[in-house]
């Protein structure tokens, strides 16, 4: 079956041991501007300039969540952080800084742990500079699983919440429809092999397509430019729009119509595609939309429609039949 | 083999499915005085009155940190939550809020989130009253894991880190001193069956004594009045007083002497024996110990000894060659 690389015998977690491994792991991090005492103590210490911080956790599971055979350790890092950061983003606030608690299988080779350190540190430098990992757990399991906490500041201002959007505003995305949703499709459709195995060589043959899927880069900055510029309701685009924007309208007491020519070349994978983390936002009805921000709809009364028709949205779980033994 | 009672085949995590069961467990996990922002939103917003917060992440895992046939639901709960609350006290600081992300079996009762979440919510209130759960995360995986981030609030004081100590220095402890390690091998001698399985019912008719393992309580206020009476340093016992107390000896650049008659009744217990979750801290000669510490040695030039001689430390893995399969 294909898997990752065997790695030298005496280079697993359990033949290098927890201290050297992450003696090996912690150089690799990101520091924290915001980091008062990093890792090393039983806690770290970090700024909350405006006395109040954002925070979020989120867990990635092999087998529910990513399969080792697609995705690089690399990969796995980096979108640990950035679907973290994307719900700092989505609450208007700057990420400032990660916890990140890593459990993996002790037959595992160290370069998966250095991997997923540059990951998250390259996810870090490229979507929200400054962030750094201030703190960490490293544990044995039978299940590899990455669980992030993020943090952010406010920098004075309010929170962005799902509550705020009002009948009328300009509903607005910045980022991907759909295309983590088309890479995961390609990924299922392509990069198996005849026995229906996920095939690490037929992904990596691929890898110009998948990065949206298996290393997203939500526009995390544009949280903060769309609280400056008004924004009344934001979240993150996790599960898909047609279910996420449910959330929204739900929880402002409003409907939201979508335009389909405003949903790029392939409408219904655009509204029914999860993972991509981009942030949806509602402004006011003559606000100047920030960049990268770009209308796709507005608020009505109630539901949720496309050109004015009710749209049904289904559940986003791709993985649920496969087991994390295949892959 | 001995497991957790059947769940109705109807009431699994699985056939509730995630937004039904997040809707049982969230009102009955406590709410954070912190709290500007609780859980339902992308993200959680949490008061840091003096400008700064502490972090600290830890994960508990089914196999290398505890058995299902052993620990109830409530102690899974109480133990991630406390193990957590006493890292954030060995700051100094108060514990403020939690983050919490689990990953389940598919076929896990929905009962056994709801007895994580009684836990939690009662391990909040005997050992840091005000603390609350402020946001988590709901997964599937093959292996059940509790992932909690504690924070935590310094009220202006500096953090008392493990770096501090001093020749000289009084070295105190608050809180138990190996009783977590004696419960774990009273279960390990009296509570597997005769195939060498863990066994509920076994682990049930000892429960009177098992407390200080399957749910310690340490003592977390008492790590802000060490910071209040002037601590120089200070850390969580998670791995036994021997090597947790080899770490601030290290980081201060000093040795610790214990006093075996100041050990209670085992001191080779007291010192190799792990998950007490007691605070250690030092304290300057002249200081006046706050309730509860007490004197077990004094800061020396170098190395850890019992009564002048030096002491060797373990390892603290007990359930190294324990699969989770087991119970």
């Amino acid at each position: 079956m294909p898997s990752l690389p065997q790695p030298p015998i005496n280079d697993t977690l359990e033949a290098v041991g927890e201290g050297a491994v992450l003696g090996r792991i912690f150089p690799r991090l990101p520091a924290a501007a915001s980091e008062l005492v990093g890792p090393g103590d039983d806690a770290a210490v970090v700024t909350a300039p405006d006395g109040r911080y954002v925070v979020t956790t989120d867990m990635m599971v092999h087998g529910p969540d990513f399969r080792l055979a697609w995705s690089t350790p690399h990969d796995l890092g980096w979108k640990a952080a950035a679907s973290n950061l994307s719900d700092i983003a989505a609450m208007g606030a700057s990420p400032t800084a990660l916890v990140v608690a890593i459990a993996a299988p002790a037959d595992s080779p160290v370069s998966l742990l250095e991997g997923i350190a540059d990951g998250l540190r390259d996810a870090c430098a490229a979507l929200a500079p400054g962030c750094g990992v201030v703190g960490g757990d490293l544990s044995v399991s039978g299940t590899l699983t990455i669980a992030v906490t993020a943090l952010g500041d406010l920098e004075g201002r309010e929170p962005v919440l799902r509550s705020g959007a009002r009948i009328g505003d300009v509903v607005a995305v910045a980022g991907a429809l759909g295309e983590a949703a088309a890479a995961l499709r390609l990924l299922f459709r392509d990069a198996v092999d005849a026995a229906g195995h996920p095939d690490p060589r037929l992904a990596e043959s691929l890898r110009s397509r998948t990065g949206p899927q298996l290393a997203p880069a939500p526009p995390i900055s544009a949280g903060r430019a769309a609280a400056l510029a008004g924004a009344t309701a934001m979240l993150d685009l996790s599960d898909g729009l047609a279910i996420d924007s449910g959330r929204l309208a739900r929880a402002s007491g409003v409907g939201i119509d979508f335009d389909s020519m405003l949903l790029g070349d392939d409408p219904a994978t655009a509204m029914a595609g999860g993972e991509d983390h981009s942030l949806l936002a509602t402004f006011p009805p003559d606000a100047a939309l920030p960049a990268p921000f770009r209308r796709i709809g507005v608020c009505v009364a109630s539901g949720i429609a496309v050109d004015g028709e009710a749209y049904d949205p289904v559940g986003w779980d791709p993985y649920r039949d496969w087991s994390g033994s295949a892959g």
